[in-house]
């Protein structure tokens, strides 16, 4: 098993998600150690969730899961690079295939990214 | 000026450093309010350098510094992409293009990444 360096944020290390073809980074989240482990046991992307505090698989709500194609780690074991297949086509749980959609122009955020679900569909009407 | 959470991780945010050319994945570093704003302003990635406690601006020593080209936040304000221009060809203080080197592969790591320099040529014997 590949050790991370869990020790500096108290349990977690940040987890980029790349798009293995594109190479455009979808989102950041967090993985704590039962999290990594299963990641690199399942090939299926494991966060921990820190809004729910509790271990997420990624999809688990809408289906949208991550396969991994390959793992990264940095020069300092902890942060970690995910290149993916994003199952679904969308990341972010706004519907938009990645999380960063609000670009910075002049100051302002203009937001860029399209829908590729509502959310209303995938995760109900009460979120 | 475009409002980040800080909140969340005792006034720092992960900025992700995005080649903005290949969409190679360089560093993840922190930055706190004072670097995000910098960074707005000049131009250049500043961040936080948790191991020295202090304001980094990215290359300061190395001359690499990292030229914004785009920025973007992600959907919950508390992490920054950047797409930059690395000048000198290496963002890794390890002398490497990326900090990403090390693949998982097999559950073991294996070193991939080029050194592009010489860190002992660059921050001097000692480091």
């Amino acid at each position: 098993m590949v050790d991370l360096d869990f020790e500096k944020q108290g349990g977690l290390v940040p987890a980029i998600a790349q798009d293995a073809k594109t190479g455009e980074v979808l989102m950041l989240a967090y993985m704590n150690k039962e999290s990594w482990e299963l990641t690199l046991q399942t090939g299926i992307a494991h966060y921990w969730s820190r809004s729910r505090n509790k271990l997420w698989k990624k999809g688990e709500s809408s289906g949208n899961i991550q396969e991994i194609i390959e793992i990264r780690v940095d020069c300092d074991s902890d942060t970690v690079l995910l290149k993916i297949n994003q199952i679904g086509k969308a990341a972010c749980h706004t519907g938009r295939r990645s999380c960063f959609y609000n670009l910075v122009k002049e100051g302002e955020i203009v937001e860029d990214g399209e829908k590729v679900f509502d959310p209303s569909d995938v995760y109900g009407k009460s979120k």
